[in-house]
């Protein structure tokens, strides 16, 4: 069951001005299941965005950066129960009829389209379904259909996933709404699943592709359920100028770090919702490394006791067996790294230093935090002053049977 | 339960002539547990090894090498139920102490002593209760304990895991036996939990670290059950000079091959056998990459393969999700490979090619396969000539089990 996550109330989720959302059930998962989505951008639109590093990405994202490259974009189209991955030249060909179908129906060029799927993969895409389906989903258009959209881009998510801010952006109100699916198959590289953030300020088209890396990079970078890069993970920006605020252009000005600001934290929210809602998941896990020489070393650590099934095991049974930390910062590859120096603590409680078990440290102690439903484990490296923050979730009976009875 | 691996009949394990195996029970597991083995060496034996590089590797690892690295080996103590890690200077002291009894009972020097420890990391090791045991080890001293050792060290393990070959070497007869034991925390680099493989055949001290580091290579370095690298691995060549072959001082000549070849022989077996002993598994898997530009990519792809919990759980439920195995190809972080030109093997299926399903694949063929116990994945990357194996084993709702249960 998730982890202190619910289905956002659908109310808090903000319309973003010139972005409508319509859904649809197009019969790729069981029939009256909603599994498509249409997304209407108005002109004047940017939107960027970042992708799996997977070299078997799936025919969607490759048309993505294609039409991202030369395109504005109109309208995003996403279906889940079929990943459209692992499909080669057919699927690509499948990816780019469905652009077509939207384009025909919105008045734009396919070039105008991205789209997105999630799903099954090695399946080939029922493009027919969608093409049928489509004229519904634009009859749906709303710009309140926000969680109606986070819930119709769900697979094996639990709860649906939004959030929204508001910030002042050079003396306007400017909102930020995002929705995202992903519970398995997760551990991104450059973006996650699938994520949507849209905000109404105006920010010049070069500045795009910066703040979607660097927002990435504080969220959806930092998640790992099961250590399996997906290869459809996308993560969109999207940003309809239409808040009325002066158009941003200095990366280094307070407008874009108030942007940014918002945009993060949602992005962030969203992504702390991935691991709340990771398959099987009964606890939320932080893993904060501190003091390291720089940010790939603290990544490295973090990586490391995220992805270890020993420890995700032994979170599952609240277990502080502590031992198997200590040998997943051993291993994690930082070559030069004293064990001697550091300190870990499980919450505030300081359970190892000087290479082994701390003195202060009771069984008692350790087990009483792995009670919590919400738990940090905090390395103090004490070589440098870089940190860096992953978040997971355990492993548990339910993650073995969700993913052995996928496709059933 | 192990995959299609029994014990091996203790007649089937063949003395080697100059070492003596003693067991006693220490009480570090439970009452009456066999948890303490002492190794005799004759003198004049060769001794070589390779250890974890986990950087929080245990105190006994720290010894074994400054010993090794000094001075000649004439016993090996091991004790199970407690690896003496993460427990910084006291747990050397402790480790230190052992030798010195050791010592005392053989009539040698602490430095001719290696210790070894594996079970729960970062507990004090109780040394007061295994040097009141080893004069019941001593006691114990038979040339035809190879299986009763075996049993001794083994943690998780089902089934004891022992292996023997003879060769021709120089026109005699050399003998190579060995034992391991292994099921979790299992992704050597460098070696694995424990091995210990004796050989009564004659060959130079200087071409020992040699023979062990190449046995090492194609055996305990190419198994994975859960991509945790233990703190405590250790991999022991020992070779007694008993068999009465001419020294072999060639690493090019036929004598160094044959030996070589009996060796590995023995290794795989233990190797295999640890993953076929797998914590919960219920199907071996032989991960193959073929056509590499070289070994580390090929190695790359192949742990990708073995290490995803996502392909783990679907070999458990005997379910042909071969999308999971094309995604982990793809994430495996090859960043120019084509995957437009490998194609994908289950078994002898043709899975994948052209970077989607291969047209001739069907779901009745996959699931054929899914249906054995050993099962080969074999990728053909066509872009060199170079290969690489890793075996490991499914994830099933045991393993989480084991792992959530295994203080208790």
């Amino acid at each position: 069951m998730p982890v202190n996550l619910t289905a956002p109330d659908p109310a808090s989720l903000l319309p973003v001005a010139g972005v409508r959302l319509g859904i649809a059930s197009a019969g790729i998962k069981k029939p009256g299941k909603r599994d498509l989505t249409l997304i209407e951008l108005a002109p004047g639109t940017q939107v960027a965005g970042v992708f799996t590093q997977n070299r078997f990405c799936a025919a969607p994202v490759t048309l993505c950066k294609q039409h991202l490259a030369h395109d504005t974009i109109r309208a995003l189209v996403i279906n889940t129960g079929n990943a459209n991955a692992g499909t080669g030249e057919e699927g690509l060909s499948r990816a780019r009829q469905t652009c077509e179908a939207v384009a025909q129906l919105m008045g734009c060029a396919a070039e105008n389209v991205l789209p997105f799927s999630t799903g099954v993969i090695l399946e080939p895409l029922p493009a027919d379904k969608i093409l049928t389906a489509l004229p519904a989903a634009q009859a749906d258009l709303a710009s309140a259909h926000w969680s109606e959209a986070a819930h119709a881009i769900m697979t094996t998510d639990i709860v649906a996933k939004g959030a929204s801010r508001q910030a002042q952006v050079g003396g306007k109100t400017i909102t930020v709404t995002g929705i995202a699916k992903g519970s398995g198959m997760i551990h991104p590289n450059m973006a996650t699943m699938l994520g949507y953030v849209a905000t109404d300020a105006a920010i010049a088209p070069s500045l795009m592709q910066q703040l979607v890396k660097e927002v990435a990079d504080v969220s959806f970078n930092c998640v790992t359920v099961d250590g399996d890069t997906s290869t459809n993970d996308s993560f969109i920006l999207i940003a309809t100028g239409q808040a009325g605020n002066a158009t941003i252009a200095d990366p280094a000005g307070a407008d874009y770090a108030a942007l940014k600001a918002a945009v993060s934290a949602v992005s962030i929210e969203l992504a702390q919702a991935m691991a709340r809602d990771g398959e099987g998941a009964t606890k939320f896990i932080t893993v904060q490394i501190e003091g390291g020489r720089d940010h790939a070393e603290c990544k490295q650590i973090a990586y490391a006791i995220a992805r270890s099934p020993l420890i995700k095991t032994a979170f599952f049974a609240s277990d502080p067996n502590l031992g198997r930390i200590l040998a997943a910062i051993g291993y994690a590859g930082v070559s030069d790294l004293d064990v001697n120096t550091l300190q870990v603590y499980l919450g505030d409680v300081l359970v190892a230093e000087k290479g082994g078990r701390a003195a202060s440290y009771t069984e008692a102690q350790g087990a009483a935090v792995m009670k919590e439903a919400d738990i940090t484990v905090r390395v103090a490296l004490n070589r440098g002053d870089v940190s860096a923050t992953v978040w997971t979730c355990d492993f548990s009976y339910d993650y073995v049977k969700i993913n052995a009875e996928y496709r059933t």
